[in-house]
């Protein structure tokens, strides 16, 4: 226990998009588990959207970060030392680690996961939180069926990428909408997704028309802004849309301003907002499915890995600005 | 039959605002019903928002009306000859008789009513399609709990007043938004909501706010735009919005620009738009229970009354503005 565990705290607010200044890094001794109590290493730490809000002065739906304290996100790590009896040294686990290297749990959300079955990193991604956030979304909410055109947003990433596959695995039309030719090439070729739509091209709204001739029965939301506004003229009468984010609107101090919300009126669309934590029951069925489809190479993914904590807040700067191409890591051990 | 048929049609498109000389009135020899139909002299006919949106050369729920035809739109009326062996003369019936004096019908949609248990007019509001479109938006979709807010715009109008009743019947904090004090103290003083919200009175947020101390669980939607952003800084989280009507907007040509959707993702809401006439199955219940209510007095609706056919287009054009004071009619016989 002469280790060292080095964190990352939010050291202020951000106003609009946030700066490194925003984050402080520290290093402070080891604490011993407690009864009831285990130390987790962890391998890698998960970046995503959600924490953006999770840094502001205000109401959501989840807990904000008080300034000082250290940056929530989920992490995948080994046991080191253990007083719970659920878990012992060695054991491999995910859970809501923070932004730090050690960590210190009373068991609460953590989960035992199999390193030999897929690789450990998986497990905060395709066969993790993303994952089961892609296919209770599309499942539960968006309900596509044979035949029907399916649209994703932030197509080539950690939950757009599962989403798409999903779709074509129930053959649907899997048309995504990502920034670059290269990103776009991804989902397309290497996702297989049908079409994948440039939003950086300049021409959103003739690109989209003409990767979706049957109009959009279920678009899977991520962004929000200028290309839900775009989707939103496509929609076919009854189309679902669960509302997974906003990325696009978390640094803006003023929203993008949607016009076309008639859309869902005429087409009698049902729109609705999650958060698979608000799903606990439907994880094990998504994450047997998940891991299923891994293993048989069904189910394609891609990382983009940081490499130490110290480099934490830059890369979930530029997860922000879209610079990751899949899965947004930091590799921790 | 030396009576004639005044009938109004489209005579052209409006762009943006329509304005009388859109419609043309001219006067017809009636015409007899052959095998399967009945001519119906109708008494009042119904004027509701949604006609406006059949005006237009767009893709819709509905078809459009076409120019040079008869404007669309229910009304009730009695039967004046039938070859049709399920009417008779001298029955009432309610259906899509158009905006017109007399009706040739081949029966479809056309439902027999009783005037001896809620007066003819009422067949067309608080008893027929905006009562049923406010028992099913609120119920199937809203599904309002006891001790919930629920908040309904237009709410003197003929489906938001049958919202708010319905909410306090079902033990519900009920709370309008109507345009003008003499509306807004009817929803209050003989409808019996909670508190009603003038939104022309300039502190639309503020006077939400303090009409909403515990948030807003349920918003029935008519009317969209400003409205609707306010009500979305009031949504708790797991609301519901059953989105009926965007009225504010159906004469724009440039839509408002709605900013705070992600309340929408932060609140997990769901949003549905829905249509009546896609829920048939739901009204015999609807009806009854309407019905019902109507009879013990325990379900209050109020008319504007326009006199005769020609009075129509300019009644129409009122009732878009807002000038109707409940469910706006035209009194045809």
């Amino acid at each position: 226990m002469n280790e060292l565990n080095t964190r990352v705290l939010l050291a202020s607010r951000p106003e609009g998009w946030p700066i490194e200044a925003n984050f402080r890094i520290e290093e402070v001794p080891l604490v011993e588990p407690r009864d009831g109590e285990l130390l987790v290493r962890s391998h890698w730490l998960s970046l995503d959207p959600y924490m953006r809000g999770r840094m502001n002065d205000a109401k959501s739906y989840a807990p904000k970060v008080e300034i000082g304290d250290v940056m929530v996100g989920g992490a995948v790590g080994e046991v080191l030392a253990s007083k719970n009896g659920a878990y012992k040294v060695g054991d491999f686990v995910v859970g809501s680690f923070g932004w730090q290297t050690h960590a210190v749990s009373n068991g609460a959300g953590v989960m035992k996961v199999d390193p030999k079955r897929v690789p450990l990193s998986a497990y905060l991604g395709v066969v993790g939180m993303p994952g089961v956030t892609a296919y209770v979304g599309l499942l539960d909410i968006g309900a596509p069926r044979e035949g029907e055109t399916v649209v994703v947003s932030a197509a080539s990433g950690a939950v757009g990428s599962v989403v798409g596959q999903i779709a074509k695995m129930r053959g649907c039309r899997a048309v995504g909408i990502a920034g670059g030719s290269a990103k776009c090439d991804y989902v397309t070729r290497e996702l297989g997704f049908d079409a994948c739509v440039d939003y950086k091209a300049g021409r959103l709204l003739e690109d989209l028309r003409a990767a979706t001739p049957k109009g959009v029965d279920v678009y899977f939301e991520n962004v929000g802004g200028e290309v839900l506004d775009a989707v939103l003229t496509r929609l076919n009468p009854f189309a679902r849309i669960p509302l997974c984010g906003l990325v696009s609107q978390y640094n803006e101090t003023k929203p993008y301003p949607v016009r076309n919300l008639g859309a869902l009126l005429v087409n009698r669309v049902k729109l609705e907002g999650f958060i698979v934590s608000d799903r606990l029951p439907r994880w094990p069925e998504a994450l047997g499915a998940l891991a299923g489809w891994v293993a048989e190479g069904k189910l394609h993914y891609r990382e983009s890995k940081a490499e130490g904590i110290r480099q934490a807040p830059r890369a979930f700067l530029g997860m922000l600005r879209g610079e990751n191409f899949g899965k947004q890591l930091v590799k921790l051990a």
